[in-house]
């Protein structure tokens, strides 16, 4: 029986993620794709996980089992507080929250600064699932430009010169290895950020789950470690942070860094959300962190995708005339243009057909969508699955 | 430095848990407590559990480790599904929604559900954590009022019969062994309460983390098993449970049953909040109901807290002429009242500076808090707790 239910506003039609849409053909025999954001399941540390969910239960059972505080627990915080100082940004435990997932700690961000109608920039194109949540929170989405270093911040000084100072709330951004980019926003650009958001009184929500995985080039500070470096600056940069990329997403362990004001808001939210993040998967997080065996892993896992997206950009080479692509740094993505006026949604039918999946660019732009775009995940397949799926993709182009 | 953020107007001021402000107590050296809801850690199944989990990596590593769909791992919604078909409600997996905790159940449906300054009726006395997620959402909490059978259908009949039909978006409850107050509601007032959303239109949220723990009387069924028997009832029962009281908060893993309307927006939601519950607390969960090792260890479970429940009552007794108490069947909360006119806010520091804590019951109302009542749960401490935390009790009360 149908009844007529009454659903807030947002959701009264709302659009599930257009990627998670494709999840569909994924099961079809045969299919290689580079559509999800996946990490690769055979780079997972099973030994190191396992090792570490055995002492978890053998060592503290009731860590495991039993609520923990909202904040997190401890053990794990001071792990996650060591990890933050190693990549250069003087965090202490108390400047911090467990999240599940660093989705929630964005989640936890909007519940308690984003007033409904408030103005948000995002870059163009941006991660879909911080844009639905904007969308869903009421937001008014703004699209910021970029190219292939990451936000232009002399278009954006010009664009927010012709605002009044304080009526944008935030700029959410993935300044390193973005999602759908890959793109690594430079030392200066960084700094030049940070002027711009005290210039205009905004905060910086950096959401960083990739900054680890760089297999080329120099490690670039993260915003919330330049900001003790502008005047001004501090306080204003919420820093999210994951080990779903590094570690495995099925502990669902996020963290996010704010200001005290903000974070003790955060941790009243969070209350109501789910009480506190799995103090289980917590536990073995923490295990696994004091064991050292992330800091042993993630040379080789980089390593690893760096393998990956060389054969990847070799693979498209024989492409080039169809498609245009922007080598990365580090993360999980080739973000590319199709040639000749091709959109990517028709191109999709035509892949998919040739069994390669990819997700049409589309997805990721609050505005203007640029339909020539397309996004490739090197991170799930084999070596040679991307040399076939290539291979078909290049066939689909034809 | 501190910088002026503006935050939602929910979160400007915004107070946390009045339990968990009691937290700070607990370490003090030789603190009794039956202050919170935690569930007993000596009933821990830690061996059930740690088959659960080893088999978990050894036979499904990727399961564990990898991302899950947003609505659960199919091999825990098979199993959850199962569960509530033996609770006596006929739900299929498609029903469902693995949440982060029924807390999470309960965000999700707000965000979904709660137009801003739409009416919600909850118990009187109530859940804080649902009083707080409720408050902060924007809701106008109306109290009904309870009896020690809880919710008193016919007041509320009467109290439905002034408002204009439509004008409640829904009622919130604890049908099954209440938080605060324990009390079971009977099979009549069930119906009752099913036939008044019938005839003013607004949906019913039940929550039932506790329903399992009955150690005194007859089964009844839930809200949603009866609201096929009710007509026009069917799809207004949205219910929420969990793992947390019968096997492990450490897991986080409670669901949600849901019409196919309202699940599918809530799965949407999920997609920005946490992307999915846990797969490896979920995988773990999974393995343990297939075992059937829930259903070996619930009678016994039932028979430990009914220990420690006529444990405390027995107690009690000596203080009977200053505290009244209401026998629960069921759950882990005894509630009480003081008499002549003392007020529980005043007893508190009497209590521990004798060692004890309790929750002033004043926690649990959305209006007119009733000062002379008090929450103690039984299911954490010890026998031995029990008995030297009640006679602590008693000589606050002198």
């Amino acid at each position: 029986m149908a009844l007529d239910y009454r659903f807030t506003p947002a959701f009264e039609n709302p659009t599930g993620s257009a990627i998670r849409e494709l999840f569909k053909y994924l099961s079809l025999p045969g299919m290689i794709s580079f559509a999800g954001g996946y990490p690769a399941s055979t780079f997972f540390d099973q030994s190191g996980l396992r090792d570490a969910a055995e002492q978890a239960m053998r060592e503290t059972p009731l860590d495991c089992l039993q609520y923990a505080a909202t904040e997190g627990l401890p053990a794990l915080l001071e792990q996650l507080a060591e990890l933050m100082q190693r990549r250069g940004a003087a965090v202490k435990t108390e400047d911090m929250v467990v999240t599940t997932g660093s989705q929630q700690g964005f989640d936890l961000l909007l519940k308690v600064l984003l007033v409904p109608g408030a103005t948000v920039l995002v870059e163009c194109p941006t991660y879909p699932a911080a844009l639905q949540a904007l969308r869903l929170a009421g937001a008014q989405v703004l699209s910021a430009a970029t190219d292939a270093d990451g936000l232009d911040t002399d278009a954006l000084a010009q664009q927010l010169a012709q605002r009044t100072p304080g009526d944008v709330a935030m700029l959410y951004c993935v300044p390193t290895f973005a999602n759908p980019t890959g793109a690594c926003l430079p030392l200066a650009r960084r700094l030049a950020l940070l002027k711009l958001a005290v210039a205009h009184d905004f905060l910086l929500v950096e959401d960083d789950p990739y900054g680890a995985l760089r297999f080329a080039g120099e490690d670039v500070p993260s915003l919330l470690a330049l900001s003790r470096q502008v005047e001004g600056a501090e306080g204003r940069v919420i820093h999210l942070s994951s080990l779903s990329k590094v570690l495995a997403p099925g502990l669902r362990v996020g963290w996010m860094v704010a200001p005290a004001a903000i974070r003790q808001r955060c941790l009243v939210a969070k209350q109501t959300v789910d009480l506190c993040t799995s103090p289980w998967a917590q536990r073995i997080a923490a295990n696994y962190l004091a064991a050292g065996a992330l800091e042993r892993a993630l040379p080789g896992l980089a390593e690893g995708y760096r393998k990956k997206c060389e054969r990847m950009l070799a693979g498209l080479q024989p492409m080039a005339e169809y498609l245009e692509v922007s080598p990365p740094a580090g993360g999980m993505f080739v973000w590319g243009r199709c040639r000749h006026g091709l959109d990517a949604k028709a191109l999709l039918p035509r892949a998919i057909e040739q069994k390669v999946l990819f997700v049409p660019g589309s997805a990721f732009y609050a505005h203007d969508p640029d339909p020539s775009s397309i996004r490739l995940s090197f991170a799930a397949p084999g070596l040679a699955d991307i040399d076939e799926g290539l291979e078909r993709l290049r066939r689909a182009f034809l």
